[in-house]
C-alpha cells in the first residue's frame, strides 16, 4: 500500500522546526516528470506558493520539498529568500536544478521560517531516499491531522500514489490543502493539468472544515512516464476517486471532528449554486454544533438554505437525512425528531437537499464543530 | 431607565410556550404611531415576517406582539394562519385593528407555534399594561441571551426607548435581530424609515455572532407623536447611538461569548469592502477561537484578509491590536507575541486594519468562539 510508482522515492526527517516529530520530507523522481499544480487563491499566499508557481510554469518538476510546523506566510521578502534557499539546498543534494524543486510549507503564519535548520538537515538525505516512503511522507506533512492520509492505486502497469494533509483552515478555493500525487504514467503536462483540475473540483474543492481558505493550499501532481502510457479515461477515473477518498479523509479528520458530514444538493439552477448551498450547510456553526450534539434541530438547515444569495423557490425545497424527509415540497413532514435523534448517533451523517428548480447538483463534505475544535485552536501557538 | 415614551405601555407574561419563563409580550401605543421596520433577507423568513411586512406597509402600527421560544418558521400555511390569529386576538383585547399589530416570533425553527396557548393567555392583558414595562418586555423576547438589552434616551421633550435580543444565529443582513424602538416624537413614516435604515446599517447590520442570518430578524420603530416634534438631526444622532450600544451588547452577549471584539477597517476602496473584511474577521472560527484562547496567533487575521473577494495590495496592509502593530506596510513587525498575549487578557479586543488603498472604512463587532457556544448549540432543542 505504501510504495511509490516507478522511479519515485522519498525520505522524511525531523529538522527540529518546532518539536521532535517528522517535519520535513523530500519526494524525488529519478527523471524529470511532467507536472501540474493548483494553488490557493488567498492573496496573502505563502512564499513557497510564489516560488512554486514559477517552478511548475514550464510543466516539469523533479522533486518536492515540504516542511510542516511553519507556513512561511506573511514573512515579507525574507520569506521568499528562505523558500528559494530550500529549493537550492535540496537541488544540490539531489544534483538537479533548483527550478525543478517545488517548495511547500504548512504551519503557523507570521513566524520566520527557521531555514538554517533545514539547510543543515539536507546534506546526506539522498542516501536515505526509499521507495517505501509514502506513509512517512504523509506523516511528515501533518500539522493537527490525527493520522496520515495516503492512497495507492494500479491502472494496468501504471501506479498512482497520493498523499494529503488537512485538519484546520480548510476551505480550498479552486485549489487544495497540501496534496501530492505521483504516477509513473506517461502523460503530457497539458493533459495532466486538465485532469487534475477536474478531479480537484469534485474532491478537495468540495471539502470544508471551517470555511477559512488557507494561505498555503497546494496540490501538485508528477507523472514521470517510467511505466509507459495509460488509458487516459481510466486514469482520470482512478485519479478522481483517489482525490475524493482523500478529501473525505480530510473532512473526517477535521480539527476536533467526531462525524463526517456529506451534503448532496440537487435540483439547483447550476452545479455552482448547488455547491455554494452545500458549502454553506457544512460551514454553518449552528448546523455543525447541532450535529456534534446529535440534536435533531433541522430548522437550522432551512435557515441556512434561505440565506443563499441565489433565488430559491422555498415552496419546492425538500430536505432529508439519509432517507428520512424532515421537510418536503416546502412543508415540514410529521415530526421526525425522535427518529432523527437516533440517526444522528451515526459517524457519517448524510443530508440530502432538493431545490426542485433545475438540474444542477453537487456533493460536499465537512465535519461537526466540537469542543475539541475550540480547544485545538485556542491553544495552537502557545 | 426602564420607563417608556409618552403613550406607550407593555405587559409581559409566561404563556407556557416552552418552559415557565417570560415568553410573550405586548407593546401598545394609545394612539396609532408612525412606523418603520426592516426585516431579514433570509428566503425562509418566518410567518410573522410575512404578515408584519403587510401590516407596516401603510406606515402605521399601534401594537407589537412578540413571543420567544418558537420562531414560527418553516411551518407552512398553518404558520401564516397562526401569525394572523395572534394579531387578531391581540387587536381584539386592545380594541384596535389587527392590521395595526406587528407580530414577531423567535426561537426554534420548524416546530408548529402552540398558538392556542397564546390565544388563551391574551384576554385580560390590557389591564396589565404598564408604563414601566421596558425591562420586562426586553426579558420576554430573550432566547439564549443572558441579560435583557434596553436603552432609554431623552432629546428635549422627546424620549426614545429601545430593546433588543440577540445571542445566536446572528448576522443581520440589511435587517436585524429583534429590536423594537419606541418614541413619542412626531416624525413622518418616510423620515422614520430613512433614519432607521441609516442607524441600522452602522449598528445591528455591523454585528455578527456566528455568520448565520436568522429567519426572524426584525427591527421596528414606532413614533406616536405625543411629545411633539423634535430636531431630526439630534434625534437621528441619539437613535444611531442607541442602536450601536444595543448592537455591541448583542455581540458581548453572543452565545458563549467571553470577549467583545471590535474590528476597525480603514483604507479600503469603499465602505462596503471595509465592512466585508471586518465581518470576515469576526466570523473566522480560527480568529475567534484564538481570541477565546488568548493565543497571539495574528497570522490568522492575515489569512482572513487575504481571502477577500476584493483585490488587496498586500504590501500596504497594516494590522494592530489596539495600538500595537504586529504587521506594518506589508511586513511583520518585530515579534510582539508576549505583549500581545498580555493584551488578549482584556474583555474587549480591538483590532485595527489598514488596507492603505482608499478612504473606505467600517467598524464591526463580534465575539469569541468558546466551549459554551458549542455546548449551547449542541443541546438547543433537546
Amino acid at each position: 500500500m505504501s510504495s511509490f510508482p516507478k522511479g519515485f522515492t522519498s525520505c522524511s526527517i525531523n529538522a527540529g522546526i518546532k518539536d521532535d516529530t517528522l517535519d520535513f520530507t523530500i519526494i524525488y523522481s529519478e527523471v524529470r516528470a511532467a507536472a501540474a499544480a493548483m494553488f490557493t487563491k488567498n492573496q496573502f499566499c505563502g512564499a513557497p506558493i510564489v516560488i512554486g508557481k514559477k517552478h511548475v510554469a514550464d510543466g516539469y518538476l523533479q522533486a518536492i520539498a515540504v516542511n510542516s510546523k511553519n507556513a512561511n506566510v506573511a514573512t515579507g521578502e525574507k520569506g521568499l529568500q528562505d523558500a528559494v534557499k530550500v529549493t537550492e539546498v535540496v537541488a544540490q543534494e539531489l544534483s538537479i536544478n533548483a527550478t525543478d524543486v517545488l517548495p511547500s510549507s504548512t504551519g503557523v503564519i507570521g513566524v520566520p521560517l527557521p531555514v538554517e535548520k533545514i539547510i543543515s538537515a539536507v546534506p546526506g538525505l539522498k542516501q536515505q531516499l526509499t521507495a517505501d516512503g509514502l506513509e512517512q511522507s504523509a506523516k511528515a506533512i501533518m500539522t493537527t491531522d490525527t493520522y496520515p492520509k495516503f492512497r495507492t492505486r494500479k491502472i494496468g502497469n501504471v501506479t498512482i500514489s497520493a498523499m494529503a494533509k488537512g485538519s484546520g483552515m480548510i476551505e480550498p478555493n479552486m485549489a487544495t490543502m497540501l496534496s501530492y500525487i505521483l504516477t509513473d504514467a506517461k502523460i503530457e503536462p497539458a493533459d495532466l493539468q486538465s485532469m487534475l483540475k477536474k478531479a480537484v473540483d469534485v474532491s478537495f474543492n468540495s471539502v470544508s472544515v471551517d470555511g477559512d481558505t488557507s494561505t498555503s493550499d497546494t496540490v501538485a501532481m508528477l507523472a514521470n512516464g517510467l511505466a509507459g502510457s495509460v488509458d487516459l479515461k481510466e486514469f482520470e477515473k482512478a485519479l478522481t476517486e483517489i482525490c475524493i477518498e482523500l478529501a473525505k479523509e480530510i473532512a473526517r479528520d477535521g480539527e476536533g471532528a467526531t462525524k463526517l458530514v456529506e451534503v448532496q444538493v440537487s435540483g439547483a439552477d447550476t452545479d455552482l449554486v448547488a455547491k455554494k448551498i452545500g458549502k454553506s450547510i457544512v460551514n454553518s456553526p449552528l448546523v455543525k454544533t447541532a450535529i456534534f450534539g446529535e440534536d435533531p434541530n433541522w430548522g437550522r438547515i432551512m435557515s441556512t438554505i434561505g440565506n443563499s444569495e441565489d433565488k430559491i423557490d422555498t415552496s419546492s425545497v425538500s430536505v432529508a437525512f439519509n432517507e428520512m424527509y424532515v421537510f418536503k415540497d416546502g412543508k415540514p413532514t410529521e415530526d421526525k425528531r425522535a427518529e432523527l435523534e437516533e440517526y444522528l448517533k451515526t459517524k457519517e451523517v448524510l443530508i440530502k437537499i432538493s431545490l426542485g428548480h433545475g438540474t444542477g447538483s453537487a456533493t460536499v463534505w465537512g465535519c461537526d464543530l466540537s469542543y475539541d475544535y475550540v480547544k485545538i485552536n485556542g491553544e495552537y501557538t502557545t
